[in-house]
């Protein structure tokens, strides 16, 4: 591991072939030792050592679950992992996107998505704000960014999206309860609405007109240059919420 | 009981004095049964007496928690106890209004507010609609009407609201979201956004000048009447959301 | 004049067939003397006569156009018409609806849509509160209701709005500025957007689907119901914005 | 003039202090031709000769007022003073701030409101949209990047903003009008929220706590780094809003 590069926890990593994955390869490039958290072990690992193998500084923090207690320990792992690097930028991509009719989501299916859309990114976004209030702010006047990843749920519900529109709104309140709370300690939360298909391996297996036409759908890559660009924003003007969607997205 | 009298459900009661207790009351006086549920037995009980004392129909149908399976057995308990009578309003009025310093936040604070502001609701407006679907619509065009009770934090995250805000916009989205389904089906969902502090028979105690002003606390008895006005609207023009707050509150 | 009637007074009222209209004959219904403001004074004359040949009370006060010295006489000649009576509603309903590609919007549309979405609304909301600055507040603590009338537009912007969605937005924030800061002098200021298609004369003519269902479109009498229960809230509970929807509006 | 350079137009520049100067500056460095729309002739080519003096491509095109023909005339003016090259980027930071009682405001300040902040977006948007249509999408597939600075008034009325708030709501709505209707002609449009005060000359020639203060108050600078960011997404992921503030804002 080289020395004095800044950490980047992403949470939500999936396949690597989304937003988290694009995140985290983006940051690696730009220095950052990236700390990669999701549930299926072996799938987070490849995404690790294929950062690794391209020079990056990368590894995998696998969760049991989305529980408190399970992101605790993942940050401890992480902070021993890279001991005396400065956890700085932190992204919380997780997400539980039921969409069901009202009457077919079932109890479980709300109970796992205010679990992960909103309790999960609260303990989440506890570990980065407690890892950044240890830090002096940087030369952009950061102590550190907690980006969430949200969606056009967290603006609107529709017919088949109570549980994932209940999940994302909640997830937007509290996103903003803490811009409010830890703007003034120099800590920038930030609220990404993603409105709009994302390319993925598996949909680029299809190879579709969908998949040709970048104005159609989301490139995972570009949202992790503007998660970057929020990133290096100094302290006097911060973004707290934007929206990204394709050109041609009807909205 | 009178035969023929339209149901309304009433869940968030709590000692009586708040938006629960004047909405069964008024809606007592209307002619409804009303059917209470919160989880302080005893309370409940003297609630429904009085409603009874003053010729009124309620019965208190107490819940050990706001969960799935207790909400279902007080929707079953309610059509045993008035057989034959329409289930024609569901209020949600439950709430968990944890307000702290995010870091003070506990894990146990989180599920409480996504459990009684959404999960909750979501079994609650499930048991109301299941109920409605079984009727035709009535003169007013409705088979029912299903009233969310909300607060400020629904539209805004706050410095210590990060649980309360989280809990609050879920349940908008919820809200949002049955009422673009359910419409359809002539079920009329609202969601009321009460922005200010509530005249209770605690705060009345006191007797000081807050509780003297009316036009800086909101009095039950007042939000209660547009409840009726809702459930009263016919359905070419249905409201689905307003905000009620007393004359002089800032906002 | 009956003695002692307050003083609704209704802008916008076109050919009397819409929401301007039945305001009117609501409020006249319910003993206010109606003072009608619109453009085409012939129509405005019919509209005033078919409420006095039905026992109530009401004249036309026709401009030439909205601005802001023809709305400021006008309501000098209510005054000198009705001598005594209060002024306590004031029903804010004219509107400009652009409906065109951007590039075919004109220099002179978005003049009128600017000028009578918004600056005509401030020359009526102005005559209005200086009128109800006179009062003391009624029984419901209310000096007196400004009603202001708006669309789905006034929150989102559409392929052919431009001019329209930036009319509304603007009478958006001018309605939320004024509830702000009239609300402290107990003048209840509201907000109604109204999402869907309204049944007129022209429209009943046609006697179609659309217009049998009351399902799919709004009926201006069931706007004017809440408008007048707007007028009712009394201080510890008012609404600035609700919206109007008919049963299955697809929104 | 070095060929083949982008034009950048951006109307609103004042004393070239503030936003719209430190836009013109910061796209000059990248490489852009700049065209500076402002009403004081002389200030404006004092802001244009300074980006020159340090080899930057600049002129001034000065309006004698904000209205259609005058800004299609400058548009014509600059497409003239740069033959053959492609207006790519446009920034409208004009605003008419007007900020008193609302029973102070005068028709004037309405119609000056309504007229820069709204009317004169339209005209400027209209002219840029017209030069875009012209291109083909460049090799981020942008036509062009509209860019439309705007106010925390835009979402929120307050007391004495009634007129201000009027205006950025209808700027807002127009914004996202065009951001629809022409996102498909792979035409970008962003409308940014600046909430907090903005640093300029005069408040530098304070020096006092606030000017030095990075957290309170929001560099020129840093929001033209955020408009640069926005002309630079490329189609699958763009930005129609984001908001922009210092650290330390209460919002």
């Amino acid at each position: 591991m080289a020395s004095h590069k800044p950490i980047l926890v992403v949470a939500g990593v999936g396949t690597g072939a989304g937003t988290g994955g694009s995140t985290a390869r983006l940051f690696a490039k730009q220095g950052y030792n990236v700390a990669l958290i999701a549930r299926n072990a072996k799938e987070l690992e490849t995404t690790a050592a294929a950062i690794r193998s391209t020079g990056g500084s990368a590894a995998a923090f696998p969760i049991a679950q989305y529980e408190y207690k399970d992101i605790h320990d993942a940050f401890d792992a992480i902070k021993k992992h890279w001991p005396g690097e400065e956890l700085r930028v932190a992204v919380f991509n997780a997400s539980a996107g039921v969409r069901k009719p009202f009457l077919e989501v079932t109890e479980q299916d709300w109970k796992d998505s205010v679990q992960l859309n909103i309790v999960a990114a609260a303990a989440f976004a506890r570990e980065a704000i407690l890892a950044f209030q240890q830090l002096e702010p940087n030369e952009i006047g950061a102590r550190g960014n907690l980006i969430i990843t949200s969606a056009t749920a967290a603006w609107r519900g529709n017919l088949t999206t109570s549980a994932f529109a209940a999940g994302k709104h909640g997830l937007k309140g509290l996103a903003q309860s803490l811009n409010k709370e830890f703007g003034k300690q120099n800590i920038h939360v930030s609220h990404a609405i993603i409105d709009g298909g994302i390319l993925t391996d598996r949909s680029k297996g299809r190879g579709d007109e969908w998949v040709n036409n970048p104005d159609v759908r989301l490139d995972p890559d570009s949202i992790a240059k503007t998660y970057l660009y929020l990133a290096q924003q100094d302290r006097s003007a911060w973004t707290f919420e934007l929206d990204l969607r394709p050109a041609h997205e009807k909205w």
